[in-house]
């Protein structure tokens, strides 16, 4: 099952030219989903050719560059003819709901729900859940956690000793899927040497850090860290309440994840973000800076 | 003084790929204003790079393609320091201070005033006025129309005739102001031939043709139309209140304009816009579909 990522908005709070503000586009098996939808999402996801059958969009804080694109989102959507319902999540759902009622959403063709995610809530979608988490930032705000469910490791030997030849089945049992034999039912379960974790995708949106943070991050495939700042400006960072490179890459350390990702780019450093990268790197070496339209997948680990 | 428009947005409702939604950049002399300001604004006019020193943002109607970039660019005129209050014209402004409050620039460290504008409605700036004009759309709406002072043609027959020899002060007498002369106040009217009518502009937002449209743009040097449809699409355009290419074209005829752009241009027409052009072509000639980041200058007609 593909886990692709594709960041849609990498700018801090103002948007500059090569960046959009903050949303991140998931793509897990035939599920879409938003974290964040900054303003201008609608058309960076036009860009990026994502479609727009995101079911769920979860807004980490209600800081304008985090979710003002969803009026135009929906408002596309509608004109789109959607009827399927759209899920949003959000730290603080009575202030959305209020607004998408003054905008009229209430009389659109599909329904909206806005429900509140607080520290350990969770979203169950079919092969995966989205996890919110605490972070620490100006406002009430969350980060979360895309998790792929654990899964059984097939085990062809298992499969040959209860007399399944290679073949279909095979393939059907690795994915995680039943199949009938002889007419019997061999669930994954029955012909594997172990569970495996499932990939694992935390999103911080804005934060300092903290162990929370960590805890959450802890053995990801992948951390996307508000590193918004330079060192140099650990005072700023520390009064905005976001975080410096150096700080996302110890973060990302001490989680032991294994690749880390920076984002919400101070506009000081949207054309080049070496200062940022060199800073972490010195922590934290599988580090990129995102991009605009950067897409990335997460891979299953390969049978041992 | 130059009279300079900059098309930051011509996208119908939906915006596309190659079309942000509805914005306009105009800067006359120093002044520099927007009309509408749809979502992605704020980075149109980076890339555009027109600077965020916009005195007054001018919404034509309470539809979020129109106005929902406010919010973004008033929070990075924030954080960019503004202090100098920035004025908001629109039909509904009840509406509009209702979510400032909710979103807390009651509280910037620069004042906002959303003042409400109806058919005839006059707002005063250095050299020119913006007129507001009552159009046909779904919702309240107002067109508006930003038209140079009216001036006095310099004569330097007649400077001469009272003894002021060519020099600097002809420039000075030629563009509007006055000259101390042998102590003696010479004005711009005691030295014209005749009085010369401003420069004239006239945007429509969204609306049906209509006979008060065709009133305010009498004689304009540019009208932007609504033109977001072909006539194949006449009965639609009627349905949404909007106006085909022809009918764009028919409203300028009838005005006797001097040039035409058609603009919210539908997602249908985004990438060849061609069919619009042809169509308003056979009715007005000098037509031009508007593009994101097209620029042009209105000229002040050269002295007979």
């Amino acid at each position: 099952m593909q886990f692709k990522i594709t960041f849609l908005g990498t700018s801090g709070t103002v948007p500059t030219v090569e960046r959009n503000p903050s949303s991140i586009f998931v793509s897990f098996g035939g599920e879409k989903i938003l974290l964040d939808c900054g303003e201008g999402t609608q058309r960076q996801m036009m860009v990026a050719k994502t479609g727009f059958g995101v079911s769920s969009v979860f807004i980490t804080h209600m800081h304008t560059d985090h979710f003002i694109g969803l009026f135009g989102l929906i408002e596309s959507m509608s004109l789109n003819g959607r009827e399927k319902p759209l899920y949003i999540y959000c730290p603080e759902p009575r202030f959305l709901r209020g607004l998408f009622s003054e905008f009229g959403y209430d009389s659109l063709d599909f329904s909206i729900s806005v429900t509140r995610l607080d520290d350990g809530d969770v979203v169950r979608f079919q092969n995966f859940s989205v996890v919110a988490f605490e972070t620490d930032h100006i406002v009430r705000s969350v980060g979360y956690i895309v998790v792929e469910d654990d899964f059984y490791r097939f085990s062809p030997e298992k499969a040959r000793e209860i007399g399944i030849p290679p073949g279909p089945a095979y393939k059907k049992l690795a994915s995680g899927q039943s199949v009938e034999w002889n007419e019997r039912l061999i669930t994954p379960e029955m012909v594997t040497d172990g569970i495996v974790r499932g990939r694992k995708l935390v999103y911080t949106g804005d934060t300092r850090p903290s162990e929370k943070v960590v805890n959450a991050a802890m053995n990801a495939d992948l951390l996307i860290h508000d590193s918004s700042f330079t060192s140099d400006l650990q005072e700023w960072a520390e009064y905005t309440k976001h975080s410096t490179a150096r700080e996302a890459a110890e973060v990302a350390k001490k989680a032991g994840v294994r690749r880390l990702v920076l984002t919400h780019i101070s506009a000081r450093y949207s054309k080049d973000a070496a200062p940022l990268l060199s800073e972490a790197k010195k922590v934290f070496p599988n580090v990129e800076v995102a991009e605009d339209f950067m897409s990335l997948e997460l891979h299953r680990d390969k049978p041992r």
